[in-house]
C-alpha cells in the first residue's frame, strides 16, 4: 500500500521517537523531525529513524504533508502560533496530547483555512521519558482516540486513521474534544492522582518491607513525567475535580459500611466492582 | 536436610492448596489435610499433594506436629475452639490470615498450654480462589510476616521460620500482631478499597473503550475473593478508617493545588511520590 508522504515529527521525546520508529517502517517519502535539542536529533539520526532533523522548523514544514506534534500541550499551541505561516498548503496536523478541548480551540482560532488540525491521543506510553525509551511497540494493539471537529475535512480524518492503523493501533475511537477530556480525567488522570496520594501517604518505615502486589500495582504510575502531568492536570482541572468527587463518594460508601460493620453492604460493593471490572477490561 | 514432621493443612483453598504443593516437595513424614468439602479433598489427593484428606479433623490432628490453618479468620477461631483438645502435645499451629490481633487474642485465650500458635501472613496470593488456582510458585520470593507473642516458644518460632524459608519465601519479618494489622491496612487493604471505588465510580459507557494501563493496574485487585475481604476489612476497620483519612488528606492536597492552579505545589507532590516510590519498591 502506498505511503507517499513527507512527514515531520515535532518533538523527539518518548512518543515522538516511538512515532518516528513506527513510521520509518512504513517507508514514507521522507521523515523529518524538529526538536530544540540537538542531542535528540543526533540520536534519532544515528538510530536511522528519521531522514533528517532540524532545530529550525521552517525548512521541513514547507514540504510536509503530515505533521505529528509530540510536545507538551502549551508548547504545541505556541509552536503552531509561531509557525502557522510556514505549513504547506493542504497539510494535515495531528497531535498526541492528553488534553484536547482547550488545545483544539486555541489552535483552530489561529490556523490558516487550508491547514487541518485533527486531535489525537494514543492510549500508549511508558513511565519514562525521552527518546532513549522510545519503542515502536508502544502502539501495537493500543487504543487511539481521535477528536475531529466540524472544521476537519473527511478525507483528512481518513488519512490519519489509516496512518494510525498502519503503526499497529487497534480501536480507533472518535469523540468530541470535550468528551475526551471528561473521559480521560477518570480513566487516566484520576489513577495518577490516586497513585501519587497512596505513595505520599505511606509511612516509609512501615511500608518498605510490607508491600504486596496490590500496593505495587496501584502506585506504578506514581513514576511519571511530572512536568507533563502537572500541565495536563491543571489544564483539565474542572473535569478532574468533578471526578475526584465521584471517587470520594465511592470511598465514603465503603467507610460507612465499615463503620456500621455492614457485611452485606460491603460485600455488595466488592461484588459489583468485581463484576464491573470483568465487563470493562 | 531433615523435615521429619507430620503436617496437617486446614482448608484446601488457594493458599492451603499452594501450601500443600510447596510442602509436598520437602517430603515431610506425612502431609494431611482437613476440609469440609470432599471435592477439594479428592482434588488434592488426585494431584498427589497430600497423603490423605479428612472431613473429621480429629484423626490427623492427634498425630500432627505442625498444623497450618488456611481458612477465613473467624472460621479458624471456631475451628480451634472446637478442636483444642485434639491437638498432639507440643504441636505448633500457624495460620495465613490477613488480620492478626483479634485472631491471636481469641486463640491464645482458649489454647491448652502445651500447644503453640504462631501467627503468620504470607504476602502472597492471587485474585482467584479455590484449590484449582493453587500453585507452589506463589511463595517463591514472597515476603512473609510472622507475629510471635510472649507465649510462643523460641524453638517453635525457629521451626516455622525454617519451614517458610524452605517453601521459597524471602524477607521474613517479625512484628507484633497489632503492628501487622496497622501496616497491612495501608499497604494491602486500602489498595483494595481504592480499586473497588475506582471501578464502582466509573461510568460504563464512558470507560469501556478508554482504559489505559493506569486504570487497569489500579483496579486489578477489584477482582478479589469478596467474602474473605469483607471479613478482613470489617475485623480491621479501626486501622482502615484511620488510613482512609491519611489517604484522603493526600488527595485533598492535590485538589487544592488544582483549584489554585498551583503548578509548583502539584509538581512537588508528583516529584515526592515518584522519588518515594523508587525508594519503597
Amino acid at each position: 500500500m502506498d505511503f507517499d508522504f513527507n512527514i515531520t515529527i515535532v518533538g523527539l521525546g518518548l512518543i515522538g521517537g516511538s512515532y518516528a520508529m513506527a513510521l520509518k517502517n512504513l517507508r514514507p517519502k521522507n521523515i523529518w523531525a524538529v526538536d530544540i535539542d540537538q542531542e535528540a536529533i543526533d540520536t534519532a539520526q544515528q538510530l536511522g529513524i528519521i531522514d533528517k532533523g532540524y532545530i529550525d522548523p521552517k525548512i521541513p514544514l514547507k514540504n510536509s504533508d503530515i505533521i505529528i506534534l509530540c510536545v507538551y500541550p502549551n508548547k504545541m499551541i505556541q509552536f503552531i502560533k509561531e509557525n502557522k505561516n510556514y505549513f504547506k498548503k493542504g497539510a494535515i496536523l495531528t497531535d498526541t496530547a492528553g488534553i484536547k478541548e482547550k488545545v483544539i480551540k486555541e489552535i483552530e482560532a489561529v490556523l490558516p483555512e487550508d491547514i487541518d488540525f485533527i486531535g489525537g491521543h494514543p492510549m500508549a506510553g511508558r513511565e519514562y521519558k525521552g527518546i532513549g525509551f522510545a519503542s515502536e511497540d508502544i502502539f501495537k494493539g493500543a487504543s487511539y482516540i481521535l477528536t475531529p471537529t466540524q472544521r476537519n475535512k473527511a478525507e483528512n480524518i481518513v488519512c490519519i486513521e489509516e496512518l494510525i492503523k498502519k503503526i499497529g493501533c487497534k480501536n480507533i475511537m472518535k469523540i468530541t474534544p470535550k468528551k475526551h477530556d471528561e473521559i480521560v480525567s477518570y480513566t487516566s488522570q484520576l489513577p495518577h492522582i490516586i497513585a501519587t496520594s497512596l505513595v505520599n501517604g505511606a509511612k516509609k518505615e512501615d511500608t518498605i518491607n510490607f508491600i504486596g502486589g496490590s500496593f505495587k500495582d496501584a502506585t506504578r504510575v506514581a513514576h511519571m513525567n511530572t512536568s507533563l502531568w502537572t500541565e495536563l492536570l491543571i489544564e483539565n482541572k474542572n473535569h478532574i475535580l468533578d471526578k475526584i468527587i465521584v471517587f470520594e463518594k465511592e470511598i465514603k460508601k465503603i467507610k460507612e459500611a465499615l463503620i456500621e460493620k455492614n457485611q452485606n453492604s460491603l460485600e455488595g460493593l466488592f461484588e459489583s466492582a468485581k463484576q464491573k471490572r470483568e465487563e470493562l477490561i
